[in-house]
């Protein structure tokens, strides 16, 4: 896509903050990487702030990494603030099916907050739709199944969908993307599905199209993790590689690298 | 030992799935640990999940680093749920004796739950057994008496102890094994105590012999330091360095390279 | 300065312990950044122990970046605590006036606990001492503005002052240190302000005065930065090389390197 290039520029000339209420684990990584991509990270996860904060932010990341029944309250607070400013509220609902306190809890912030888009493997986006399978069995299925997960998923959800793996499919319903970038190290550095998600928090901030401002920011992700490997083939060297990548990556590289494939859905049920 | 070969092996077949409830400095190092190794982390510490979340896992970690009455709360509940499913579960006492708060919670956690194993330093694992002597002094004794310490430790806690140093001393009361590999390096780096916790953790869920599996554990984790330490001499390098070698190290190697004594604690005391 | 050789020795030598109640992004590169320098960190935030911890420590942190209520009573403990010992302690108002909880956890700190010495940006400092500027605004003010904030600060707050930036401006109301090392990188990694903060009370540990103390603090603090950046030019990697360079960097070239202009205030007001 030609406006990728744009858009990465974008982002980077606007610098958008992104607030992020997420887990403990990667709360350090996503920081950093939002840093070196150019944006600016703000984490506030206090019920105290989380209203107040996300009124200052471009965009909020909500992760349900390591919750409390605090923290769920804090997102909600968060989410229904991000909305009455109008800026776009990205879920990434990490292990939702594990435990029913996940479950309720992201069933609770859909319930409360208009999200813009939500991002997840195909389990995650499986057990958060109540789509019939079970999280072992989808992590084996073919790129078909991840279409069909990811189409049913929004019908269910009302709600544009990604589903991250070996390809990333992107769609609300009418149109989707499929994506063909990326590097199996990405699945050994804890926070790279996350940190994913703030990513595309970011770029959904200087853009209108949801589904195109998603296709650009995985695209643009998974370009520097291909770059990062040409370095090393071991997880700690290719975190730092990754997040130098980010930082490094140009433009106009992404728009000249990325596999992209544009589906009509709409045209293609008529 | 000529089973650690297959030790490691088997740990990185099975990838087991690791539930660690740890302090906050180092929960990202610890889920990048174990991805790098070959298992799979999953950090639930809500007291919400975490009764639910331990049944999912193949071993828990307990970790007092950074310690609140819920989390005290949240261990004990993660605790029994893999005391009733069978799963191993190692306590880390990070700075118990430090505060009275750190020393009730490492009691109540071992009232109420069956601890596999406790691995601590030698002050650590003393103030844990209430032997009388002060932490300044524990750390510059010999390695004589770091054996006396842990076998005083397991006739007062009735647990087999690992205590970590320059030397490493494992025991049950009835075996010992005294390791002498690893790396000063380890101790310029925050969370290497903790993260090797986690990594006996993984071990114990593919072995019979708690020692044994220990032994290979820790024999496993110091030679990647080893390794880690012949490509830089500086903490921050070494962390990356050391993350790269718990991925690249083949298990052959750890076979070939550990120092490893056994001795037969019963037969001496005859 | 001549004596900063010494300071930095005498934190070597004497391998201060710091007690941090900091925010959740930081902690662990606060840890990795004290240990490699040569002091050695403890991170107890609990309310059920801040105040025992402190009494262990040799210098205390309190850094507001990710509050809850919990937190600030767990500060005003442990400061009251560090009082009573004599130990110094440091607040980092991480985006005082970003929201109200944070700016009415900063007072009630202030107001509880004898700070030694605060620092921030200058917009966080104008922010603390209700200096009327807005945010943006002061971070595009010139190096004599950010002289006049820090002595409007020391004059409301009553407190030596720590102003980072470009250049960075120390004072204590009598004497000013301009500073002027460092590299743009460090603005590209989550944390290195909060870091140097904890770095600042591992120095106050070790000396009689603050404002001493901390201009040997922060020119040790921005030249191992200048050295990072001779490695690399991203930031993953200047991380990992400006923590080496914690740990490497001599105390006599610091000595040699630091750019400081010494200014002595009382005089100038004569």
């Amino acid at each position: 896509m030609s406006d990728i290039t744009a858009l990465i520029d974008s982002v980077r000339t606007k610098q958008p903050l992104v607030h992020n209420i997420t887990n403990q684990v990667v709360i350090n990584f996503t920081a950093n990487g939002l840093y070196a991509l150019g944006a600016a990270p703000v984490m506030a996860n206090a019920v105290e702030e989380a209203k107040e904060m996300a009124q200052n932010a471009d965009a909020l990341l909500l992760n349900i990494g390591t919750l409390t029944t605090a923290q769920v309250e804090a997102m909600v607070l968060a989410g229904k603030s991000a909305n009455e400013k109008g800026i776009p509220v990205v879920l990434d609902p990490v292990g939702v099916g594990a435990t029913s306190f996940r479950t309720e809890a992201a069933k609770k912030i859909l319930e409360n907050v208009k999200i813009s888009v939500v991002r997840g493997n195909a389990g995650e986006i499986s057990s958060l739709a109540g789509l019939e399978s079970n999280m072992k069995g989808v992590d084996g299925t073919s790129d078909e199944d991840f279409k069909e997960i990811a189409l049913a998923a929004v019908k269910q959800l009302q709600v544009p969908v990604i589903v991250t793996g070996k390809q990333d499919v992107i769609t609300d319903g009418n149109q989707m993307f499929v994506l063909d970038n990326g590097h199996p190290l990405l699945t050994k550095v804890t926070g790279t599905g996350c940190l994913l998600s703030s990513v595309i928090a970011a770029f959904l901030s200087t853009s209108d199209s949801i589904v195109k401002a998603a296709a650009g920011a995985v695209s643009f992700y998974n370009i520097a993790a291909e770059i990062a490997a040409e370095h090393t083939s071991a997880p700690g060297s290719f975190q730092v590689a990754f997040l130098d990548a980010l930082y490094q990556l140009k433009s106009n590289v992404v728009s000249e690298t990325a596999k992209i494939e544009h589906l009509d859905i709409t045209k293609k049920e008529e």
